[in-house]
């Protein structure tokens, strides 16, 4: 290949990690913005641990886990290769991946990936997890649960042979996430004050809303990488279709979820539009190369109205998650899974029904796995703090220190 | 063409408009960090709004109406093509553009400048404009005007034909955006407290400098994508002047507005760096090609004179600017479309002339319509809060939440 | 050179640029997150200024001083080509640089690059330096000092003809900019109530632990334009590389800090996590591209021993070092420099004593002239605040202004 064009493939591809890697500075001003000030540095920590254990843990194992290079409908695991990964015969040139990235491109790339559905899960679990059992909890879910999915069908498994669909990840990486995110909160129990002794949910308004925003945007520049990067290379006609079909999506997603949460409840709700954005881009994220621009509007408006529906139902269901990671992740993950059935180039009843039975078969490996392993975790460790911890706030009790130390705050 | 070019090409032009996209957030970012903390969650919501309404709008007609490939002279409007679009027959190929970029890269990279326009008004606004008046005046405004004026100059139109220039939207952009603002501080009034009963002006400083300087780093590495896609392609000598010409004069820009406020006002005044910094990045944006560095340093620092002396100018005016959107958006605009006429590889007597008349023709197309818009939404619905809702803020009444619900504020 | 390879090469030093400009962001949080509120506009005028001063020195001089293209061994400064540069002939096409960048590509790359010097010094002294005596030291110290060091090295010069390797500055950069720091808190003297009256160290908290952190996120993602633009090209063999091993130590660098400080203080220390992830960065930028992944962990995991370590050092010294800049710039600037000689493609006896060397000779030049400049400036202007200023904050005495007008603060 000529080395101008896979010169500017590998670029591209290197653009795209380091806008999946910003993707974490989102996660975590949008968990901290919409928490309360008392857990920050607890948040903080947990995704900087994330990160850091995250790409490490995909080193030492989990990038040979997910890509086995084995054969066909074979499970990943059983040809794990051990620890450390060093570069194959001819994987720094354009022999490798037809010319799209290097193998360390291709290394790093999919290690950003990684960590992010931990980083899922911590914002619903955020405000009464124990440090220790999440940071455990993320080590195994990282370095052992995402890869292993995610070799069903991006590693060349059962998944990919059926003819599964998921071009970035909405049910790899989001749903995977959500999962977890789902089980975690059921195990730990809602925040104190959450629900009131009728059942009724309260509101516990988050503490800097700039952030939250903020963290929403960057989230969505960084959608630029990771579903610009899920093309494998820096094809003009395909890079540029998903840039399109992402920020419509994300566009639509906001405005519908606004409208929704406006009619319904008569209120200019900017997390509800925070939410939305990120629904229409979890939602855009498996299909994002097979979709027209108006197909992305369309995944994107339905998406928004699937937040609102679905932060309601998880209150509903006494479940609490501070973020909507459920909603967003888990819930437009699906949709936008099953979307790839309905809408755009692969749309086809038998489709659907491939695209439904990955959507099972992630329902039933995900959250039976991390119940196994919350559920060890809280048996012998625990994972969540003392009421007191909870009252006076994670930061003090875990990091003995305050996120705003010269700033006055209100009790609650 | 070599598809290793077409390809690093269409990959600068995706970056481009990524980084064009992330000014979104340096615009919130400084508008919410130069005005007070009780109006941060509207300032949060109208942007938002504004980016996400903006790319749909461009999407459903905006685009068509900015390059209807009409006649020369042709007013545009009249060939408007309806809603949606679709890549035309080659326009995902090299064959699009001179190989510069496909079809749906133009489109993004577009719609992410459509959207700035409103931006630049609703900083101006900020604090007392009736959030469903604003957002109407966005959606015509964005929709409407802003595509139009472009189609005058970019779309191939009369003043393309005249020979004006205007690289990266010194005028249509920022121009355009600045007589918006001009107009709607005007028809809104000063915020309750702003002048004394004398009508001395008094400064209402802003709650969050960091986020503030924070914007401003923000806004010029969008720069770099504003200006530097703008040369749309990727060429090496012309990108690469570009990006010298942009930043150099942001630096000549914010050392001589602190300057000059140092010697005007004795005191090291930050806000003032800063739009000092943005003044040279708005007056370079109409010949960020056509100048040398040099030229591109004796721009910024006539900027960051400008910028202090039009702050003091409008607050004579007894026009209250908040972030100061006129003195950088609009009278570093003009400056900066002049200065093609006077500076650089085009500068004559006669080229100063069409700059003139360019700039004139939006002084009066621009303030017209957007008076029109406004008197009309006055009229019909109103622009203006409350007094009681502006003295407590519009986040509370507009939205019913704060933007730091943990934190103790000062009443003001 | 084919033109897509000359292309794509650019377009990534192109990108790399914009990633260092946005490290000053980085830096600016950081150092910000890490000190108290009352001196936060203090602290955001210093940096703004030293990227802008910073950039139109190097514009001025400080290019042509560090790459004066002269004679092996030569000093540099003797042939500084006086203010102002050119583009020379060939400049801006494929000749230039072997098609890996233009001629202003390399100049806004490497004028990036140097003001960096001046920052680490910034958030050293922060809190109690005068603001006019510290931005004379930056005009001297990023216009002449910084330059100096650099040609010796990568102007050609003689550590370059000694066999000294420095990638991307671990010593020309970091280990200048800490020696600074280190002289001049030394001469500045700690803040007040920093050490008690028997000499111990008491903690002064960090007002903002949310933009500290996020200060880390972004210059880890600048690091990518750091480490990765200073191959010079796009090669995808060499940036991939050093893309991961830039990562991987920072990865190992956090949580070995983490673990550390666990172990020695019983506490998950975010201050020190965050330090850690700085401290592999730096580590790792003398040998980004000679070393193996397995190598980079290594280096990393030490760095963030290292970390722990020279922060208790610095508090036992009784120097004040408000940002941890002298354990992380200094310190293991040092330890990656000296890591060229031990692990990777260049290790042996030979090139550790050169390495050595480097160190020494940047140990002697930095400390003495940053001592000389300071004391002189000490001697006739005056390099800190008075105590009232000091206790009161300088953003109110300096500047006029609070960072947080509306926020009620607690006094300390």
């Amino acid at each position: 290949m000529d080395a101008g064009l896979f010169t500017a493939n590998n670029v591209w591809m290197m653009i795209c990690t380091a806008l999946v890697f910003f993707m974490h500075l989102g996660f975590s001003f949008l968990e901290i913005g919409l928490t309360r000030q008392k857990n920050t540095v607890n948040i903080l920590f947990k995704n900087v641990f994330i990160i850091c254990v995250g790409l490490l843990l995909y080193y030492i194992g989990g990038f040979n886990l997910m890509y086995p290079g084995f054969e066909e409908g074979d499970l990943g695991i059983l040809k794990f290769a051990g620890f450390g990964i060093a570069a194959p015969e001819g994987g720094m040139t354009a022999a490798y991946a037809d010319g799209g990235y290097t193998w360390w491109t291709d290394f790093l790339f999919q290690g950003m990936f990684a960590a992010t559905a931990a980083t899922i899960v911590s914002g619903a679990v955020a405000e009464r997890v124990k440090l220790g059992g999440f940071m455990l909890f993320t080590i195994i879910y990282v370095g052992l649960i995402y890869p292993i999915v995610g070799a069903w069908k991006w590693g060349g498994g059962w998944l990919d042979s059926l003819g599964f669909y998921d071009f970035a990840g909405s049910t790899l990486v989001h749903s995977v996430g959500g999962w977890g995110a789902l089980i975690a909160i059921y195990l730990l129990g809602a925040r104190i004050g959450k629900f009131s002794e009728d059942g009724k949910p309260k509101a516990i308004p988050g503490h800097n809303l700039p952030l939250a925003a903020a963290g929403v945007l960057i989230l969505w520049l960084g959608w630029f990488g990771f579903n610009g990067g899920s093309v494998l290379s820096a094809d003009p006609e395909l890079t540029s279709l998903v840039l399109v079909t992402t920020s419509l999506a994300a566009a639509a997603g906001g405005v519908s979820a606004f409208l929704t949460s406006f009619l319904a409840y008569k209120n200019y709700d900017l997390t509800m539009f925070l939410n939305g954005i990120l629904g229409g881009l979890v939602a855009i994220t498996a299909g994002a190369d097979q979709m027209s621009p108006n197909n992305a509007v369309v995944i994107g408006l339905l998406a928004g109205v699937i937040i609102v529906g679905g932060v309601a139902l998880v209150d509903r269901l006494k479940l609490d998650d501070p973020v909507g990671a459920v909603a967003v992740h888990l819930i437009c993950g699906i949709w936008g899974t099953l979307a790839v059935g309905i809408f755009g180039e692969l749309a086809s009843f038998d489709q659907f029904l491939i695209q439904l039975a990955g959507v099972g078969a992630v329902a039933a490996f995900c959250p039976l796995t991390a119940f196994i392993i919350l559920f060890a975790i809280k048996k012998f460790a625990g994972i969540r703090v003392t009421e007191q911890e909870e009252l006076q706030g994670l930061d003090i009790h875990e990091h003995g220190m305050d996120a705003y130390a010269d700033f006055r705050m209100n009790q609650h």
